[in-house]
């Protein structure tokens, strides 16, 4: 679907000079100027400094000595997170034309390993609610789904290979699924969110979007070694080397929330894909063959009430600060979010956290006995635009803080559909593996 | 030692209209025209603001309709909390002149109660290190200790009851010895750390400092009510009503890294305080006294190398972006900090947070067989300016978490010297009700 390779693979033809990390900028540039006026996948962009960037790369390969894999390598970032050198907005009329002074630490980490920032992707307000104008570059009548919409987009159309994003909901697996490209959201602190408005949110995560598996580990890699986890939590774990495929031996099929939304032909496509798995060998586990299986999926109903407590107290502050200086200039779906804030009191907030951390310790039991979870990554195709869909599929996986991976192996009404795949907590690699063997088993016209 | 009486005293008389906010801050104000000048406790100072608040404030007392027990209370806040009506620059250069577009979480929730943001105070840079230009209002020659400098001093001369202040390694509880107030750090997460650079680093504390306990509850249970805890955090436990007085009867000398370091007389005067203590029938065990107490010690030497490679590491960002914006207007031991910190790897990071776990457990496990633990809160009196002694005394409570409490019970070199009460994790209220009882065997001249 998108025009550029895999960047990582590029690596080679840019050491023997047969390629250049300008030549591959000028591709992705080429589909910005054929696509972008449609797209409006970028909330900022930088040409001349991504070009000038470009040529500082080309010349470290021409000398043989690249800074890192991710040299060269032309990065959207969601417009969340601050730049030093572009605005940082925020997706909000509030923020309009705010210059932050300093990169946040995933941006500073990517930048001193080589990659480009080539532009700020566009995001709903503050990753919350509020969608932009981003249209799914697969079919413009649809949404490429919230709130990492730009970075969905920009990948997906081959103007960038990787862009990052932040999931307190949905927000990386949705757009992922509606975009078919691969969408990760790491163990919760496994990378560092400094450099955003309120990176102390309790179930927020940063990650990334990509068309390769390689090139989407390179990216998670290098920010977790240069730019560390969040404070207090102990990293990313994993290797440098791109993850071998990690053979699925034993799965189990996750009924989440959302489990009652899918459509017919999206559930049928998923019991396809169960069932090719089966043939090949995979055992699938499902509700009826595991009573700690069904325990736990019933504990798990609890997932919604549990978000909505934890998230609309952790925003009272800043929603409230803003809505005291702009509240007309706020999405609607904002301000009703903050209006349920309100009924959260302590006691509400403290027994979510008590029932989060149960859930979380019977998540991980649960875990060993699998090498995943799997489930669907959104509950049909890409929303008519500006509908996004529902996030019912990824509360569970945000919530206990695991890794959560969408891999577009389906088709379902000639749209991606992505499968998610749900690790063991800080097996953010194997994960990765894993999602390369559940992509051999896909139905869908091109597998990465 | 200050001139204004504790604010919660005065209420009453404000509800009876013998006195009002407005006249209780003219007060305030006179202590600062006379002695700002020398001590330079503000970055900034808004007394025009401060007077339209405190009139609105006298205006609600008038009608009997007070917005909450801190109504009308004139506040300094710590300057590296963000404030949407002054400026922020967190005592550095780098930041000269920046104006946040939202208060912190604390400070609008202390408006929010109808409390006067009076000014900024000054701060060490970032709350790491470089002294500002702030004397001790006891003794101009001394320093008021670091790095809430500012807040301790314009508490102590009066300027304000009581000031916001934060604690990674030792910046509310030392200052507040140097001062003779109370200073606490309570409970880690208890009081929302949002609206400051960096709120997520795994080892600070959001406080307070003042002369009066009820004065510095009132701000804590406000704060936690209105504000809540950091994200992830059950927030401040506790009850609106003052704490009442907490009888001692079993303290633990907890034997922190600076006994080595303390005078021969703060060693005295802390001896004779114990044995005031035993006399009056409070058990005091020591090192001898119980070898679970004597295996915590030894386990806690550990606790200045864990606090290093924990704060070096979690400094990284944004430390290495200040440098590369401007190293050379960086406090030489800020940049000797950053210095360590490419010393500290992914490992020795993951291995500092895993001791720090098991010392928690350990802290929390021998509490229980304690009401408090008691030490020093300074190895001696100010330290002459500039310097601002050592936190060696305050690494322990900082790194496990737990509340810990100044009290200005002792008297050194004509200067306070603080006791330092260390409490059961989330029993912020019972120690400061236990600090009332502790201020009662004080030999020091005046008790609050």
């Amino acid at each position: 679907m998108g025009e550029a390779a895999s960047y990582l693979k590029s690596r080679d033809s840019f050491l023997s000079g047969a390629d250049t990390p300008r030549a591959f900028l000028e591709r992705c540039l080429d589909v910005v100027s054929r696509r972008e006026s449609e797209i409006k996948a970028f909330a900022y962009l930088d040409a001349d400094g991504a070009r000038r960037a470009a040529d500082a790369a080309t010349e470290r390969y021409r000398q043989g000595k690249p800074l890192s894999p991710v040299d060269g390598m032309p990065v959207g970032i969601k417009d969340v997170f601050d730049t030093s050198d572009m605005p940082t907005e925020m997706g909000s009329r509030l923020f309009a034309g705010r210059r932050p002074t300093d990169d946040a630490a995933h941006v500073a980490a990517l930048r001193q390993s080589g990659a480009i920032i080539l532009g700020k992707t566009v995001t709903s307000q503050f990753a919350v609610a509020g969608n932009g104008p981003t249209r799914n570059p697969l079919n413009l009548e649809r949404s490429p789904g919230e709130t990492s919409s730009g970075s969905a987009a920009a990948v997906a159309a081959g103007m960038v290979p990787v862009a990052t994003g932040s999931q307190a909901r949905g927000s990386i697996l949705k757009p992922a699924s509606f975009c078919g490209i691969y969408g990760i959201k790491p163990t919760r602190g496994a990378l560092n969110r400094w450099g955003t408005l309120w990176p102390a949110k309790s179930y927020d995560h940063l990650g990334a979007l990509a068309r390769s598996l390689d090139d989407l580990w390179a990216v998670l890699w290098q920010i977790g070694q240069v730019a560390g986890g969040d404070p207090g939590h102990p990293g990313l774990f994993g290797e440098a080397a791109p993850p071998p495929l990690h053979p699925l031996r034993h799965v189990a099929v996750l009924r989440t929330a959302g489990w009652d939304l899918m459509t017919a032909e999206a559930s049928a496509r998923f019991e396809t894909y169960l069932q090719r798995l089966q043939s090949a060998g995979v055992k699938v586990s499902r509700h009826g063959d595991d009573k700690d299986l069904a325990a736990f999926e019933e504990s798990a109903r609890a997932v919604p009430s549990i978000w909505l407590r934890i998230a609309a107290y952790e925003n009272r502050w800043p929603l409230e600060s803003f809505r005291r200086r702009g509240a007309e200039l706020l999405a609607p779906e904002l301000v009703a979010l903050f209006d349920k804030t309100s009924a959260i009191d302590i006691p509400g907030y403290r027994s979510a956290l008590a029932e989060r951390a149960e859930l979380s310790a019977a998540y991980d039991a649960l875990a060993t006995k699998y090498d995943a979870f799997i489930t669907l990554a959104a509950e049909g195709p890409a929303s008519p635009f500006p509908k996004s869909g529902s996030s019912a599929f990824h509360e569970l996986a945000t919530i206990v803080g695991v890794p959560a991976i969408s891999v577009p192996a389906l088709e379902t009404e000639s749209m991606p559909l992505g499968v998610q795949l749900i690790g063991r907590r800080h097996a953010d690699y194997a994960l990765i593996g894993q999602a390369r063997d559940a992509m051999r088993h896909s139905n869908a016209q091109k597998a990465a």
